[in-house]
């Protein structure tokens, strides 16, 4: 910051710049996966990556926002931001290098360079998880972001993408996430039976979310509900306030057989309409909201 | 159907051909507005049109389904397609025609012709309905299609778009429904306290959706489990198995001062997480899932 409380004095207008040019690249996966950095877009998304970051240099650990890119107009309507960005490397820059660096129609005035946030599957585990969503295989990059979205609503602790799946890093996906990208871990690229495998090691239920599970959801919440409500201790076919991971497959298929097959069990959940399926952010939406309501009143169930 | 049991005899090749522009014109909204038509696209949507047509025919009401145009290779793959068009206008067309005609980048081999579905507020109200979602100046097409989705999956008797909200005819917002268009009754262009008030005269509770909401939703469940599971009358806020419309806003902005105005109470879906607010599908998940739960073990409550 210098005196006249903006970001470095350089307005940056030039938008084919070498410096632009570099930042663009980061729409695209290979320049992503060569330098392990991605781009967050627009007031929201940058606040949060600002305030983790800030949150992370307090506790002596590397920051995650590497570069930001910000036109006055934005600075003045979210002076928030500006503080937020104190000690980043911040740039003034015009509208038209903005929209150059960005991915949407209409820039919204603020561009942040982030560094990867995925760690690995034991930092999650070891951390003794309550509630996991992994979306196995899942393809489109806006159904990633809003499924990513409702598991942080529902205070999920981390969210696994196995290794076909789309990119996160992708604007579209972090877009979709409205921020919520930089609220809890993140594992990419891992194989489905070995996240079973670890999970069942340290007694975290395996859920798979299968229109045509032998369990019903409704019957798994009335059991909890039971017992939360009425103290009755009534057997149950899988107690929902018990650590859970739930797996959600991809969007035209479902989950495989060979995903199926690494689940304790398949939960179907309700139709009581004549929708021949549901839509998957509203299936993972269910299932991690009947998880989320379990776990919030009761005590810590693991294996 | 002819001899070879293929739609009339005629393929259609000429992607510029007269009938095939006029069919196209129904990707524009002026076209469908002034014709009271819009396009179903792929086999899902289509075959959802067709059994909504036939079951309508059958009853000796007018049919919903004017043309529909198809590729050979289409019906080989689905050969129920062909069974449940019989009697329809239906034509063979190349797949350049199709392409012409569709709105997909990747044409899905069939497309019909449908005429408007939106019927009367005072038409479903009378049918006494138990669960309606209200879309207020939703803009998305693809929103408002998921929400109608979810609407259909939680078992809702209607669901009614507000005057400035996305045309559901759309062919994303089609897309989106994922065929749930053609499974229950909507009503367009009311306006808020048209439907309140309406919905008053009949004893339908209106809740908004509004994350800053007096009521909790998780209290409402609690409560509505307890009078479930074990019986009790405890005194409650709002009884969510009774008849009740829900209001859901828009994707930014979400219920405006005027629409909160009108509702009998404000509910708040619960984040547990870091997440500033849910997406509005999300939210409308939970919402008529919740009420959809009460209402399925409960007797009709009505005010």
């Amino acid at each position: 910051m210098n005196e006249t409380g903006r970001p470095q004095d350089i307005l940056l207008s030039n938008p084919r710049a070498d410096r632009v040019r570099k930042v663009a690249q980061l729409a695209g996966r290979p320049a992503r996966l060569k330098r392990r950095e991605f781009l967050a877009e627009g007031p929201q998304a940058v606040r949060e990556a600002l305030i983790l970051h800030q949150r992370r240099v307090a506790a002596g650990e590397p920051g995650v926002v590497y570069e930001v890119y910000a036109s006055e107009a934005c600075l003045d309507r979210h002076p928030e931001l500006e503080k937020l960005a104190e000690g980043t490397n911040a740039f003034l820059a015009t509208d038209e290098v903005l929209a150059a660096i960005g991915d949407t129609v209409t820039p919204q005035g603020i561009v942040a360079v982030c560094g990867f946030l995925d760690v690995g599957l034991d930092e999650i585990l070891d951390a003794g998880p309550r509630l996991v969503a992994v979306l196995c295989q899942v393809r489109d990059p806006g159904n990633a972001g809003t499924v990513l979205r409702a598991a942080d609503a529902a205070g999920a602790d981390a969210v696994i993408l196995t290794g076909s799946s789309v990119d996160i890093y992708n604007p579209k996906s972090v877009r979709s996430t409205a921020g919520s990208l930089f609220h809890l871990p993140i594992v990419l690229g891992v194989d489905v039976a070995e996240i079973a495998a670890r999970c069942k090691e340290r007694g975290i239920g395996i859920l798979a979310a299968d229109g045509y599970g032998e369990l019903k959801l409704d019957a798994l919440q009335d059991q909890s509900a039971g017992r939360r409500l009425s103290g009755s201790v009534d057997a149950s076919d899988y107690a929902l306030e018990s650590s859970t991971a739930w797996l959600f497959g991809n969007e035209a298929q479902g989950l495989s057989e060979d995903e199926l097959a690494v689940a304790d069990h398949r939960v179907a959940v309700p139709v009581y309409g004549q929708a021949e399926s549901l839509n998957l952010g509203t299936a993972a939406t269910v299932c991690l909201y009947a998880s989320a309501r379990a776990q919030q009143t009761s005590p810590v169930i693991q294996g």
